[in-house]
Order: C-alpha cells, then structure tokens, then sequence
C-alpha cells in the first residue's frame, strides 16, 4: 500500500459513510493530501480534474461515483432519470480509459437489477478485484525480469494508478521483494510529468531504486544496452491488441523494436474493449494548450508558481493518447498469463473471464 | 536577420572594438537582450552557461574568442603560453560541437602565422562564410519541400543556432520566402526547451506558422500522416555520417523509419569530424540533473521563478545528445548539396573544401 503522511491507504476507495476517498494526485509529489467525495458529483469533478488518474483508479472512481448515485437516487428519492443521467455524466468524464466504462456498467447493472446495496457491494466488489488482478499481474510480469534488471516505464502505472501493485510497476514490486534489485528508468511524461512527478514519487514512497530521464532520452539508454525491458500499462486495449496509452508510449515501442528490447503492455483484462476491433477505433483525447506551454511546481522556497515554459504567444497540439499497434507489442501481461496481442490470444482471454 | 527590440541582428558577431556581442539566448523567448563579452574568457563563459548556443554559433563564438586572446596578448604583451592556454581552455567550454574546434584552429592557425590582424579577419571571414552557408543550406533543402510540407524540427538549429538562415530551418525559410507555405512542427526538446522556448521564439520573429507539441507526440502526428518530413541540425557528423545532436533527436529518427518518413541532417561540412571514424567516437556531453528537475520561467504576472517538476530527492540522468545512426537519415543537407551518408560520399564532400 501507499504510505500517505505515515497512513498507508490504497489510491482510492469508498468508506460506508459512502464518501469516496482519494490521494490527491494533483497535489503528489508535494503534498500528501486525501480527498474527499461526498457525492457522485464531485467524485466526477475528480475525474475531470485528474485528482484521481490512472486507468484502474479512474475505473474504480466510475464505480463508486455510479454507487453514489444510486445511493444519492434512493436517499433524495430521485427519478430513475436521475440514474441514467448520472451514469451518461461519468462516462462522460474522460473519455479514454476503458476501466472507467466496464466499472461504471458493472455497478449500473447490478444497481438496476438488485438496488442501491447491490450497486455499493458491486463497485466494492471491483476494488477488491483489482487488488488480486495486479498480485496475479506481478506474478506473471517478474517471470520477465532477470536480476539486476533495468526496466524502462513510461507515466504512472503503479500503485496510484492501479490500486493494489499497480500494473506496469506490479512486476518491479514482485521482483523487489524476491531481492532481485530492479532498477527503474523513469520517462519523465511529458506534458503533466506523471513519471518524473508520480511514479518517482511512488518509487521513493516503496524503495525502489530509480532515475528520472526526459522522454528524449529512453532511445539513447536502449542504444547503450542499459535499458533490458520495456514496462507500460495501457488505457484501453482493442480486440486486435492495439493499444492506447499515454502519448509517447508509441515512441518507446517502436525504439524498443529497432533495438530488439522485449516491450510489453501490463494491464488486466478489464481493460480490453472487444467493441474496438482495432486501435483506429479509439478515441484520442486533446486536451488543452496550456498543459504543455505552463508547468506548475514549487520553488525552492516551497511556494507554488506556474510559468511558461515556452515562447510566449505559442500554439500548442495536446494528444493525451497514443495508439501503439500490436507488431509492436512484445506481450501483454495479464492476470492470466502473458499472451502475445492479437485477436484469438485475447478472445480466448475474456473466455476465461 | 533577427529583430532584437526592433534591430536587425546576427545572434553573434565582433564589434571591431573586439566586443564580442551576442543574443541573450538564456534570456529569450522572455527577454530580447544583446550580451557583450569583451574578453575571451567573458566569451567562454557566455559558452559555457549556454548564453550563447547551437553549433555554428558556438562555432563562431571559438573563434572570436581565439580572436580576441591573440589581442589581448598584443595589447598586454603577453606571452604566447597566453595563446596557447586560452585555445585550451575555450575547446573545453563545451565538448561535443565540432564548428568550437574547426573555427578555434582556423583562427588560432591565422593568428600563429600571421599574427593578430590575421586572427581577427579570419573569424569574421567565419562568420561571412556561415550567412552563404546557411543560404545554400536553404537553397538544397527547400527542393525537399512541396507546397503546404509540415516539417518537423527538434531542438533548434535555426537563425539563432546558426547566423544567416540556420540550418535544420534554412529549407524552411527559402520555402516560405517561395510563397510554399511550410508548416513547422517544433519539439519542446527537453530538458532544455529550446524547441518550445527558442524555435517558437524564433519561427514567431520570422513569421513562420508553427504549433509546439511535446516530445512524446511526434510518432502520434507521425502515424496520422501529419508530418512529410523531419530536419534537425548536427553537432558533429563522423566520418562515416552517424550524426550526434541533441538528446531525442535518435528517437525521431527512428521512428521516421518506422513511418517511411524522410528523416534529414541538415549542417555545413565544417561541421564533420573526419577523425571520428564513427558515432562511437563522439563524446557525450552529460549536463546536471538539476535541468531535468526543474524549469525556470515567468508567471503570468512576469515575475520569473525556478520551480521543482519532479518529486522531491529524485534524481536524473542527463546526457545532452545521441547518437543517429547514419543508417537512420535519409540524406545531409549541405552547402555543396544532399547526399546520403556514408563514407565514401563524406570523403567526397570534403575534397570540395
């Protein structure tokens, strides 16, 4: 778990007072902070904000803010309409992570079906999933990793974004505690840093040792033979096994393929969406300008500022996502096993559902 | 030219009162400042804290520095242990820029011979042949560039990397002077942002259309078909025509192969390095972490501040360039012509000196 001011808590969950409780991911790395949710409103406002991010996590939040709302129908005795209309809002909220779809459906159903409790119990229920998918997802992943080795991951798919072990960083920490001295190059992660921020930060947080690098700099340690495996998760995974992920993902695989680096994708198989035959077929969120032309963080001094860190005046493109084809995918470490992506692999993957 | 506060500008030249003066490149895109340097060791100094940056321009600056240590030992009377110590110590202000040691010979060699009049001349004549050089540069590269071409660039070997047109965006210029339209994709180029801080400073002074992106995002735009062409400068070019640049210049060209991209070097012969039999015999220039950890710039509000973008106690690597093999590019882009790299080819191309 993650030790937040001494408390060790997981990223995200929701307490019987039915208030869904959260590491402040935007506040990481410099303030250890726990927020708070108290209706599905606000735990979508959380979504947007990026306070909870991470494809499990942002899962996780979809279904508690369904459960809150079943919560909220049946307190306030609201409409149905009020349902419908809250589940279309957290889909709504980003529109990449296929977690956050399967979770909000899940407790939907299960709402609709059997009521409020059955909802709360769902939405539970998926959490306590996750923390078994990403034991099982480490399990899998350390088979790959070699003493001593050096992994190369790309933004945060660790304990914050996945809550248990996380996905990407799952078999680091199964490999860390078989005393087998991982080593992490962090890709910084341009525009919001979540390498350098997050994952530096959770490294520290578990005594992982690690570098930060510039997402320039990955090809330079793969050309020097210092970089032994390629780590991501992904945030949605089509039935061919293209897959998104965070923009940059695409660079570091098509690098690890010209320097024959073994590159793989660790996600649960929640993250598949068998509706996308391909990744054309996923949608690429742009965001705004100004994550890449400002940058956010504290002075020496601690007082926090925002600068341009570019001409003034700039336009800038913003993807969040990119799509990284399966030829170039090594595998995917599931909580099954490791297959090589395509599409009868990952069909008769969700057949062991 | 550039404008500087309304005056048309080099980013480097000497006044014939041996004041080497220069844009502030640490001070743009924010400030436009003219720095004066009005000894050699001024000089190695604005070398060495970047004040002054980008092959040719670093080139230049060696050169003028080797200039003004053979006044300064005529007006002091100094000994010639002075010339001497001073090349030294100006060839070791930064240690990958192959134009640093080519202008610092020439004009050391001048000045032995000839004595100081003849230094002096010599690097101006340095500076004269830049500005043609730049200009042929232009004039081979804009053949590459149809009506309406989106160019990406890395880094910035530009007007102020490069006096005259640059180089990397020479091609660019002559085509926009053709009415062609071109279209620039400007890499950040962490750690040091002289993509987003430098190249969109510069394309906006030369009114060149424009957007920054991140470097995570140039294999997306490259996979939508959005980028026909990559041009970066060089540092140094071996013998064989591995090319080192700027960190994340390999990873561009990787990918460009990946995407059937054209991926050009374009540079001046000087700034081959015939005795580097190959990329492994450049020397990689490791920079401080601290310009990984943290960005310095101005809120909103101007006042400039240097904050954390890191986790705190993180620590980073840094090396300042890589090395693109010459199987990478598709051709180098110099004042005698395009050719594709290899040796025979760079043999060649020097017998035309």
């Amino acid at each position: 778990m993650l030790t937040i001011n001494g408390q060790k808590v997981h990223a995200i969950w929701m307490e019987d007072t039915m208030e869904v409780k959260m590491v402040h991911q935007n506040e990481l790395p410099h303030r250890e902070i726990i927020f708070t949710c108290s209706n599905y409103r606000d735990t979508i406002i959380a979504i947007k904000d990026m306070i909870v991010r991470g494809a499990g996590t942002i899962g996780l939040a979809g279904g508690f803010a369904m459960a809150q709302a079943f919560w909220e129908t049946e307190k306030k005795q609201l409409s149905e309409g009020f349902i419908r209309n809250a589940k279309k809002e957290i889909e709504l909220s980003r529109p990449t992570a296929q977690n956050l779809f399967y979770a909000t459906q899940k407790v939907y159903e299960a709402g609709i079906k059997n009521g409020t409790r059955a909802a709360i119990e769902q939405a539970q229920l998926l959490a306590e999933e996750d923390i078994l998918l990403t034991e099982k997802i480490g399990m899998y992943g350390n088979e790959l990793l070699k003493d001593g080795y050096k992994i190369l991951t790309h933004c945060n798919a660790g304990r914050l974004a996945f809550i248990g072990k996380g996905t990407a960083l799952a078999p680091v920490y199964t490999a860390a505690l078989l005393n087998k001295n991982p080593f992490v190059f962090v890709n910084e992660t341009r525009p919001r840093s979540q390498g350098a921020r997050l994952t530096a930060w959770e490294l520290q947080n578990q005594k992982i040792s690690f570098t930060v690098i510039t997402d320039n700099a990955a090809a330079y340690y793969m050309s020097k033979n210092e970089i032994n495996i390629v780590i991501t998760g992904a945030d949605r995974i089509s039935q061919n096994g293209d897959t998104a992920n965070k923009i940059g993902t695409l660079e570091k695989a098509i690098c690890a393929k010209y320097f024959n680096i073994p590159f793989y994708i660790a996600a649960p198989t929640t993250t598949i969406d068998i509706n996308c035959l391909n990744g054309n077929q996923i949608p690429i969120e742009e965001r705004c300008p100004d994550e890449v032309l400002w940058q956010t963080g504290p002075t020496k001094y601690g007082d926090i500022h925002t600068i341009l860190v570019a001409a003034p005046k700039s336009t800038a493109f913003n993807p969040a996502f990119d799509i990284t084809r399966a030829e170039l995918i090594t595998g995917i470490i599931t909580e099954h096993g490791i297959i090589k992506p395509n599409k009868d692999n990952i069909l008769n993957l969700l057949s062991k559902k």
